[in-house]
């Protein structure tokens, strides 16, 4: 089995890389992870230019000798290329199983509205920097390598399908080329380094967009590293989620094991 | 004339009050002006809990004993109570005018679909606390008391459709009730305090919906106090709303008098 590894957002780090390569190694000898070369590249806030960056995510998945294609880490940047990569991917892509999240989403979206249908939000290769990253790492590894059961977010529902997205990215491709149709899907939902007074505001976007009134619920993952609300919000990003589901009639169904840390659980998209 | 001044998003404060009250009572002798009660409440972020500020709006807007509705401040809010209370206005709501900018905004958009026809897009009370405030203040009260036209923006072209909005606000309203059709308008943007991948990101989410793709052009305001980025994203302002014009084929019609500063002039909605 092998890997492609391409950065379509922020740079990538070759520290992150070895311990990625180091943990494949240990855990999973069958496996080979290539890194393309765009991974390194840096132009601005991004690993390479949008050109570099779309380049290098098309040839990978276009190329029948990959059998996944593994989104290297978040930062910002996939919304500047999804639309106009995706295009050009041919038959060799679509077989392959993609995995990513945070602003990989906009790619997870895209790719998910185009019917392509091996998708999952889950851990990626910068996620071996945190505390605690080589179980993140590894279980993105299992999922890819193996469809491990326990790399899976334990409260999906067999014969429902489900979709996961970090809430400002969701929000913010809402309307966009990249929307997919989640009508009578679970939607689970993280966030990091959100004021809580944006994630109430983007809570409002999504639950007042006729789309999202057509889930069949919203489960709330981990939303970390929250800075302080100057005034204080006085509500919890549990509360807030609640108050625009009840809002919007959409079911509020609970916690997700899902968010930036290592705890990050796999959610496929679709019917698990 | 009589203008009432209610706070549909963050806390007010009794000194921008007084300073507003001064400025009026030595440049326009014949103006009253009024501010709620609810205004100076507070609320975790708001002023005071979304029925006191949606109640208040309603109250103050549907009195045929004022003339004009004036926004407080911004901060955040607004979108909690807009749709609501929009909808609890009567027929003395409509012959008003409504002055405000930045999370004001989410009313200004959602009146201007209810088909009010006296919006406008301009200082608010709060700006009185403003380096050079005083001349923001009265540039409001002239277009409030007189539609002077030395307080609007001066490049309104006469015959052609105008809208203004901060860029954020208006990403975060697309697609929901509050949305208004913008078809063949000219929309005029500005912002604050936002990071350059943030401003690129909305001006994706922007330029990528339908709707802003039947606008006639977009002209750029100020985007002030923007934070660091880190790495630096290398493009200003001007050149990411150019990049997603371009891309969008959205005519960029060049700068604007507007932003979150003392030198904010007035865009009132529709032909000027």
């Amino acid at each position: 089995m092998r890997i492609a590894v391409v950065a379509p957002s922020s740079q990538f780090g070759s520290e992150a890389a070895a311990r990625v390569e180091a943990i494949a190694a240990a855990r999973f000898p069958g496996l080979e992870i290539v890194f393309h070369p765009q991974c390194f590249l840096a132009h601005n806030h991004f690993a390479g230019s949008d050109a570099a960056r779309a380049g290098a995510l098309v040839e990978v998945a276009n190329d029948p000798a990959f059998d996944a294609l593994w989104f290297a880490r978040g930062g910002y940047g996939a919304c500047r290329i999804a639309e106009e990569a995706i295009g050009r991917l041919g038959p060799a892509a679509r077989d392959k199983a993609y995995l990513g999240y945070s602003d990989a989403g906009y790619l997870l979206a895209g790719l998910y509205r185009a019917g392509f249908p091996n998708l999952a939000h889950g851990p990626m290769p910068q996620d071996a920097m945190r505390s605690g990253g080589e179980a993140a790492v590894a279980r993105a590894l299992s999922w890819l390598a193996e469809r491990s059961p326990d790399a899976l977010e334990p409260g999906l529902e067999p014969g429902r399908p489900h979709a996961a997205f970090n809430i400002t990215v969701f929000s913010l491709l809402l309307g966009t080329p990249l929307e997919p149709d989640l009508a009578g899907h679970v939607l689970l939902l993280e966030d990091v380094a959100e004021h809580m007074y944006r994630t109430d505001r983007a809570m409002f976007h999504i639950s007042s967009n006729p789309a999202a009134r057509r889930l069949a619920g919203i489960r709330l993952g981990r939303c970390s590293e929250v800075p302080d609300n100057d005034p204080d919000f006085g509500e919890s990003e549990e509360e807030v989620v609640r108050f625009w589901c009840a809002r919007a009639g959409i079911p509020f169904l609970g916690r997700a094991a899902i968010g930036h840390d290592s705890d990050n659980r796999v959610v496929p998209f679709g019917v698990p």
